[in-house]
C-alpha cells in the first residue's frame, strides 16, 4: 500500500493551553481507505513520542518506510482500511512536517527553536479538530492511540464528546506519576545540559545535541521494555567471547542501547523531544476536577475500549484501570482488555495475536455501527 | 562519637581479575569501638556506590558529617561498638581516600584519570583482606553490606570462607540483571561523552564532567526510590501555585532530582562512578560455575543473614530469594528478612524499626558466639 503524506495549512491563531498562540501553522497528514459518503467511518490515530502521521503503508519511492502502526492498520488488518479511512497527523511541535521548533518563526523570520511554545495534548486535539473540520468530518467513528496517543484519545471524549462515538485508549495512563516526570526530566537535562543545545537555538549554530538527544533515548528506551523481556533477549550475554574489563561496550544490552540511542539522536529533534515529554507531563485531565477523574469523565458521550498490557511497568495496567472505574462511575460503555505480554511498553506497538484478535473484534463491532 | 580516618600504605602489588597490577596502594580506614583480645569481635562494613570508610560518628572538626550508616552503627546501636570492633575501608578506585584515579600514578607522576584499572568486588574484597592482616584480624565476626556492599559480603564467603563467621548480604543480589546493566550503562555515557570528560583525563583539564555526573546520579536516584515512594512524596506537587508552560524545574520531583544531581556532582569523582558501576556490572559468582550460584557458594563455611526490601526495584526481594535458595542447597544456615518498607532499595540506608531489629537480634546471636 502506497500513500502520499499531505500538508494543510491553517490560518489560526491556535490559542495554546498555556495562553501563547501560534499565529498559523501546518499538519503533516497521512489518509489511508475512503470516507464514505455519511462521512461516518473516519478513525483518527493519534501518535506517540517519536512517531508521526506516517502511520501505515509505505512510499513509492521508499518501499522499506513502513508506517510505525502497519501492523495494525491497513487493508484487512484490525482497523481494516477497507472499511474505514484512516486519518495520521503529525502533532504540532513535532519534527516530521508539521509547524515545529525547527519551522521559521512568522516573527522573527528564523526558526522558533526554543521559542517554540510548549504544546499540550489539548492543543494537539484541538488541532486535530480544525483538521477534521478541513476533511468534512464532524464525527469520528474512533479516536484511538497508544501511550501518549492513547491520552490524545481521552481528551478527544471529554473535549469534543459530540464528535468522537468510540476511544480508544491503549497503554496509557490519566496522568504521568512522580517516576514517570522523573525519568522525563533526567532526559530533558541531559539534552538541555548538553553544550551543543545552545538554549534550544542550536539551528543557528548548524549542530545538534546529539549527545544529550542519544542519553535521553536510552533512558527511554529501559522504560519502554519490560525488565523480563530485556532478561530473555539480552542477559548477561557479552559481546566477545571474555571480559575486556574496559568501557567499550562489554554486555549485548550495552551494545544495543547505544546503538538505539546513536540511530535515534540522527533522526529526531531535540526540541520535539523536549516538547513533547513536557506534553506527557502536563496531561492530568483530573487536575481541573480536584483530582477527581470520574468528574473530568463526566462530560464523555463516546464508548471506550481501554487496554492494558501486564509487563508494561511505564504505565501499568493499574492505570488502565483507574480509567476503567472513572468511566464505570458514569455507566459509560466500556470494553477493558489486559493482554498478557511480555514486551512492556512497546508492545502496543508490536504483533500480538490476543491483541490483534481484541482490536479486531472492536472494529468489527464499530462497523456495524457506522452508516454507509 | 567523634572518629579519626586512618590511611594504611600497602607495598603491593595488587593483581586485579582483569590481570592488571597496582604497584602500591593506600586504603582510608575508620575503626568504631576495641578489638578484644582474642581478636574475634571485629566487624567489616562494606559501601556500596556513592559512600565511603566513614560509616560512623562524626569528626571532631565537622560535626555534622555523620557517617553515612550512623544508625546501625555506634554504642547501642544494632551493630553495637560496645561489644564489637567494627571498621569501615573505602574500596580502591574510590574518591575518599583510598587510591583512586585521581591519585598520582607512580608510573606517570600524573594522576591515573582513566588508566586507573577496572577494579571488581573481588579486587576489593583482597585488598581488604590485606588490610584485616595488618590488624591482625585473622577471622570476622560478620562482614556486612548492602547493595553493592553485600556482593562484598558474599565474595568474602565464597574467597575467604575461613575467614569469615557471619556474611550478612542487605538489599543485594547474586548478579545484575540486564535492566540493571542498562541504567549503569547509560548513566556512564552521559559521563563519557560530556565533553569536559577528557577521555577520562580531566583533572589535567582543571575540569570536571559534572553535566554528566549529574544525569547519571539523576537516573541513579530514580532507581533508588520506589514508585509508591516517590508518589508519596512528590505526587505531582507543583513549585508553584499554577503551571507555568516552561523548562524550569515545574513539578517538586524535578527539583528534588535536579538538586540532588547538582549535590552529588560537586563532591563525587566522575571516574570513580565509572568505576564502581563496572564493578556492579561484573559481580556474578556464578559465572564461573556454568551460571550455577549454588556451585559458586559451594566452599562457603559462614552462617548467612540475607535481608531484602519488599519496594525495593533495583534488587527485588526475588534477587535475594535466590542466594537463600542457592545456600539451602548446602544446608548452609541462612536467616531470610524480607522487610515490608515503602522506600525502596534506600530502604537499607534508613531508620527501620522493623529492619533494625532483625539486625539488632541477629548480632546479639553473634556476640553469643565471640569469644572474649
Amino acid at each position: 500500500m502506497f500513500v502520499t503524506p499531505q500538508r494543510f495549512d491553517f490560518a489560526g491563531p491556535l490559542t495554546l493551553r498555556s495562553g501563547a498562540q501560534l499565529r498559523d501553522y501546518s499538519l503533516a497528514v497521512e489518509t489511508y481507505g475512503t470516507l464514505n459518503a455519511a462521512r461516518s467511518n473516519a478513525v483518527l490515530i493519534c501518535h506517540a513520542l517519536n512517531a508521526s502521521h506516517h502511520v501505515a503503508g509505505a512510499y513509492a519511492d521508499d518501499k522499506e518506510n513502513l508506517g510505525w502502526w502497519d501492523n495494525m492498520v491497513g487493508p484487512g488488518k484490525p482497523v481494516d482500511t477497507n472499511r474505514f479511512f484512516v486519518i495520521g497527523v503529525n502533532n504540532l511541535g513535532s519534527c516530521f512536517g508539521s509547524t515545529g521548533p525547527a519551522s521559521l518563526n512568522p516573527t522573527t523570520g528564523k526558526p522558533y527553536g526554543a521559542d517554540f511554545p510548549v504544546v499540550t495534548v489539548e492543543d494537539w486535539v484541538d488541532a486535530q479538530a480544525q483538521l477534521a473540520d478541513v476533511l468534512g468530518i464532524q464525527r469520528f467513528a474512533a479516536v484511538m492511540g497508544g501511550s501518549l496517543g492513547g491520552m490524545q484519545a481521552l481528551a478527544w471524549s471529554t473535549r469534543y464528546p459530540d464528535r468522537i462515538a468510540h476511544c480508544i485508549v491503549i497503554a496509557s495512563t490519566p496522568k504521568l506519576s512522580a517516576q514517570n516526570i522523573a525519568f522525563n526530566d533526567v532526559a530533558r537535562q541531559a539534552i538541555m545540559t548538553d553544550p551543543d543545545f545552545h538554549g534550544g537555538h542550536y539551528y543557528e549554530h548548524g549542530i545538534v545535541p546529539k549527545r544529550g538527544l542519544r542519553v535521553a533515548r536510552m533512558i527511554g528506551h529501559i522504560t519502554y521494555l519490560s525488565d523480563d523481556d530485556m532478561a530473555e533477549k539480552f542477559g548477561r550475554t557479552l559481546r566477545a567471547d571474555n571480559l575486556k574489563f574496559g568501557f567499550d561496550a562489554e554486555f549485548q544490552i550495552e551494545s544495543y542501547l547505544r546503538y538505539q540511542g546513536d540511530k535515534f539522536s540522527e533522526y529526531f529533534d531535540a526540541n520535539t523531544y523536549l516538547l513533547i515529554t513536557k506534553a506527557l507531563d502536563y496531561f492530568d485531565p483530573a487536575s481541573q476536577h480536584g483530582g477527581n477523574l470520574a468528574a473530568a469523565l463526566a462530560k464523555t458521550k463516546s464508548k471506550f475500549f481501554v487496554v492494558s498490557f501486564t509487563t508494561d511497568w511505564r504505565f501499568a495496567p493499574e492505570r488502565s484501570r483507574e480509567i476503567v472505574r472513572a468511566l464505570l462511575e458514569h455507566k459509560r460503555a466500556v470494553t477493558y482488555a489486559e493482554i498478557d505480554a511480555p514486551h512492556g511498553h512497546d508492545a502496543f506497538l508490536l504483533e500480538d495475536p490476543r491483541y490483534h484478535a481484541e482490536i479486531r473484534a472492536y472494529f468489527n463491532r464499530i462497523a456495524t455501527e457506522v452508516r454507509a
